[in-house]
């Protein structure tokens, strides 16, 4: 099955600014490389990066997952090809965030909550370090002291410039953030 | 962008019992007919659909969309292309149900649950009346009194007892059934 | 820890009218028998049982719970103690329905969502039998199949006509409907 | 109507370290001024500010509400009088960060999620400056660039070191902190 990574961000963002350029690349980098992409599926750093999931050469309809706050299956960018109307409104970032991997770029208190949801949830987590945001303050920190990976001594938020760190990191990691015990986040 | 319907049913059914029969004949001519699948992800009926999905000559990877109860990714039936982790448990019925359309095939509470969540979700909904399970006992009924769509008088949960008849009202009324004001269910 | 019983109905019925005086007697008399209540949080039959929790001589300030589907925490109804926003529009039906015994009074698809959440999740469940809606339609029927608790072979929706009967099924067996494997209602 | 209170904070801690002492003394305090308390109902700092609670002479019967992540509504701590059996895992970190006001003490990335969903559901929000965790991190900063309440141009997440200031802060705030529109987060 292929893997579905996660993009979280500002919601509203200059067009063709250093957010939306970066978004696009790794949007489009994503699909070059065999992921699909999940994201909120509203506007802002979600939108671009599906927009560059539909430039890649090797994109095909199905590759753009919006999971949206609304129950109304309207309410999405116009480049997402599957939506997921969840009515959860914010509470939704939880969903998106449990992605095989999650990627930050800047973004407010709502991409914080995907990013502290996704570092429970064992998430596999990058976070853009060159835009204004909750990305470049928790790049290359750890969300708080657990040990998630006791195999994986280097396990923190890794920063990322650029698309091409983003496939790396992807390559070395996303087939080993898959430790998910009961399904369950808070163990009783 | 392609319409996703969901599939509701029981969990545990018998390997080509009339179930099996019904929920796979019905993913086939879904994705026969341009239509991509949301489930529970699970087994019985979800597994049958997606099965069918998959037997189609039009399938393309991508058209099984799996809504699962646990924040696991792992936990899904074989056929699933798309897993969406949503560690909502049975809530996660909410999600499946606010499809562009619901079928429901036989079922216990759980399946009862989507139907009662589809029905104030403004959506379309078809039950297979020719199996056991709440899906007969609600076909060609009203869930309430409330008119849902004031221009569609026949409205109700449609009575199905085959792959064509699906297609049929689908025809007739996908387009019709996309109602939602607000985006919220319960109108303060 | 006293138990807490939910409340669930129509939102909107007539003042005075059949439904309201069933769940004003049912609230009073829960609060008479040391019962907490919570219940949706709005109109209709939610606001009577509070209202009749209130004319109590035991009442206390606390004794009603509204878990509301909103995030607002304003939008309950006037006799409501303690206001829970859950954000959850709909869903929120799945935690009012999981509270140690469930009472549907009338009910359109709504209150048939708590119903069929109420059985999975094990609860103790009574229905209004002497009101239209869907609790007479479900009252003294089993919601599917399963065996909940092989001990009480007479288990099912036990159908009651007045506060006296709700109150004899609750020191009959409210101590008895306990059960809850490892917190998850969909056992993967 | 009393107003709710929001502890959040480790959920393991030291018996009676720095964050114990704080927690205590805060639940202590919520109480003798006539506000109720709600949590995630589980251990560490929610527990210490329940026992606090139940310490205070004006403490009565239903003062602590335990907003739990599982259906099983004995997971909860010994102090607890009402418990909300939520079923949603870490979302439910959401709906109890919905209170009247939230106080965050220490934490780890469980705690930063409610902080985060706190400021954009336009809460006042304090967070403990004396004890290490994300409470001391994000104490008199603002988690992200929106102007919440133009009138309140100090509007942060307000620094407080002992339960002396978390009272004057809700002397002086609580009643202004209390605009929320439409009762949805994300404005489509």
């Amino acid at each position: 099955m292929r893997k579905i990574i996660a993009i979280c961000g500002d919601s509203k963002i200059e067009k063709d600014g250093d957010k939306y350029k970066f978004a696009f690349s790794v949007g489009k980098a994503l699909v070059d490389n065999g992921y699909r992409l999940q994201s909120g599926g509203l506007g802002g750093v979600m939108e671009a990066a599906f927009a560059g999931a539909k430039s890649s050469e090797k994109y095909k309809e199905g590759d753009t997952v919006a999971i949206i706050p609304s129950f109304d299956r309207t309410m999405h960018n116009e480049y997402a090809d599957i939506v997921i109307s969840t009515g959860l409104d914010m509470m939704r970032n939880a969903i998106v965030a449990n992605a095989d991997a999650v990627i930050a770029i800047g973004g407010g208190s709502g991409t914080l909550s995907e990013i502290a949801f996704a570092w429970p949830m064992m998430r596999l987590i990058m976070a853009c370090n060159c835009v204004d945001g909750w990305s470049s303050k928790v790049a290359d920190t750890r969300m708080d002291q657990r040990i998630r990976y006791p195999e994986i001594p280097e396990d923190k938020v890794f920063g990322v410039s650029n698309a091409d760190e983003v496939i790396e990191i992807l390559d070395k990691y996303a087939d080993k953030y898959n430790k998910f015990h009961k399904g369950i986040v808070i163990d009783l």
